[in-house]
């Protein structure tokens, strides 16, 4: 860089020409709150090119983060050693982030990424990520992020998923053949796009099937499992009562079994249950439960893999790689017929 | 600091004097890594007093570390939204550490704490952890430390556990009342603090019910699924397999089950079985689980608490401070007599 340009940066920041020249050749001397400073504002003026710029940012943690709504959910524990596995062979750290489904946690997290924490993350959105500024912004930073399972659509970034439509689908049709007339879907929040997905599949079976699908047949539960339990009490008490459930998150499912239990309906004789869960009880539960069980320690393995790829080429960024992973359909008692 | 102090330690550290006082003044010039040399240098000259050094290093992370073995087990997972429940209270973010029951791991995660990424961490050690030499070098560079049910005996800190001795005790109790007269008790790792207080009240309430105990009582098993069904399989297969089994930790319970349900041993009729578990499907299984319930969420805030107390009083470090918070025993359909 120019002289003039490193006088430029130090005048506009109230830095030293030294301590600018430092930080743009990563010198240990200088702090990362400084280096980030002057990197970003050397990259507005243009004076260094972005590749670079991302290469100083990204130096030396050896640590990637990964964001997500909680860990009391197979899926996601499950998740996290899939990545773990890939990032102990890579020598990184991997830091675990909880939203808690709070979208205001999550901007913290994102916000909190910029101190040169880490080199990249990997991100599940909470329920409540209705819009992508602060992955945006992280991203605007330089920083590599993979979505895995659920995706923000407004932000093209890498992404690695499971089939939720076709998994949805074929468990649809699975209760369908057993018999079920009335389907009941359990979701959260209809703006997670695995919610989403997994509506639509539904919808399509019962299309296909020749069943007339009303709004009726979607119920949204809360994340807090007392809402939960209110809500499946209501619908199994009511008249028109379902004799097919759809859990399509593994915490609606615990509520079903125990309000069945609470109001002696039979499962499967008088009302046949589907879950999506990586519940390693699932086969010891009363009854068995069928589940859709998602690959999810392959899923996280996946998205680890896609992000030391774009961290070892630096910066060369398919925005358009979507990994899809089969999820498997596992019939047991909960739906026999 | 006087100037002779300054000069002296700039030169062996090869930096300049203005480096040194800004750094000793935490200026955000001066990169984490100069500060933590300079910082050390003047503590072990006696330049500094500790509490002044320590207050330095911990500045405006605003960031603590759970280091744990795993999130696929429930008492951990809820363990962390107790501590997340505090951290968020104090404006605090958390980063969730892996040790995936390896001592290495365990000591790559302290060491790159000494970064200054983080003020300070909870921990329950790794079932290989057998020295604390890791640990104790992340205290003596002025990190406070909390340990949470997992502790590791010879490392002096606050620990926050539950009543594992009088909780072993109790199960042994419930099921010698329920008939059994051959208990096995199924651990993981005898270095595991929790392993050894459980032993010493399983052979305890045996001694006080008169059952003569022998090694054979005790059955160590392993993190790893496979190998512990194997174990299980061979204890159930044997001409001496016991009627009662007390699993001391979650991940044992799965497999008992299944083992069981193989050779056609029926729980409780054959096999009473009680479980050291949160597994919030307990109730569900088939038969019903009797479980010892451990107070995971409060026992996660407790420790957080206690954390919190130390990083604002500043290096009141009450080593003595134990916590035990009583877990409970639950009763189901599983040791039914």
């Amino acid at each position: 860089m120019s002289n003039t340009s490193l006088l430029s940066i130090a005048k506009q920041l109230g830095l030293s020409k030294a301590t600018v020249s430092k930080a743009l050749r990563d010198s240990y001397e200088i702090s990362a709150i400084t280096k980030e400073r002057v990197i970003k504002l050397a990259e507005e003026l243009n004076y260094v090119p972005n590749a670079y710029a991302s290469s100083l940012r990204n130096q030396k943690s050896k640590t990637i983060a990964v964001v997500l709504p909680e860990v009391t959910d197979s899926f996601f524990s499950l998740a996290i050693n899939g990545i773990e596995n890939i990032a102990i062979q890579k020598g990184y750290h991997v830091l675990i982030y909880l939203t808690h489904e709070n979208l205001e946690r999550e901007k913290a997290i994102l916000k909190d990424f910029k101190s040169g924490r880490i080199e990249g993350f990997l991100m599940s959105v909470s329920s409540q990520t209705n819009n992508g500024q602060h992955i945006n912004d992280a991203i605007n930073k330089g920083m590599p992020v993979v979505f895995f399972d659920r995706i923000f659509e407004g932000v093209k970034i890498p992404t690695v998923t499971t089939d939720d439509f076709e998994s949805a689908y074929e468990a649809t049709t699975h209760l369908i053949k057993k018999g079920c007339t009335k389907i009941s879907f359990l979701y959260i929040s209809s703006s997670l796009s695995i919610s989403n997905n997994r509506i639509q599949g539904f919808k399509e079976a019962l299309k296909n099937a020749g069943i007339k699908y009303s709004k009726n047949n979607l119920v949204e539960c809360k994340t807090d499992s007392k809402q939960t339990i209110d809500i499946v009490n209501k619908i199994l008490k009511s008249s028109s009562k379902p004799n097919g459930i759809i859990a399509s998150v593994e915490k609606l499912t615990a509520p079903v079994y125990e309000i069945c239990r609470q109001l002696s309906i039979k499962i499967p004789q008088h009302l046949k249950l589907i879950s999506f869960t990586n519940l390693q009880t699932a086969s010891l539960l009363n009854p068995s439960l069928t589940t859709i069980e998602q690959p999810a320690f392959e899923m996280g393995k996946q998205a680890a893999i896609t992000l030391f790829q774009i961290l070892e080429k630096k910066n060369s960024y398919n925005i358009h790689q979507n990994k899809i992973i089969k999820s498997q359909l596992i019939e047991r008692d909960s739906t026999k017929k």
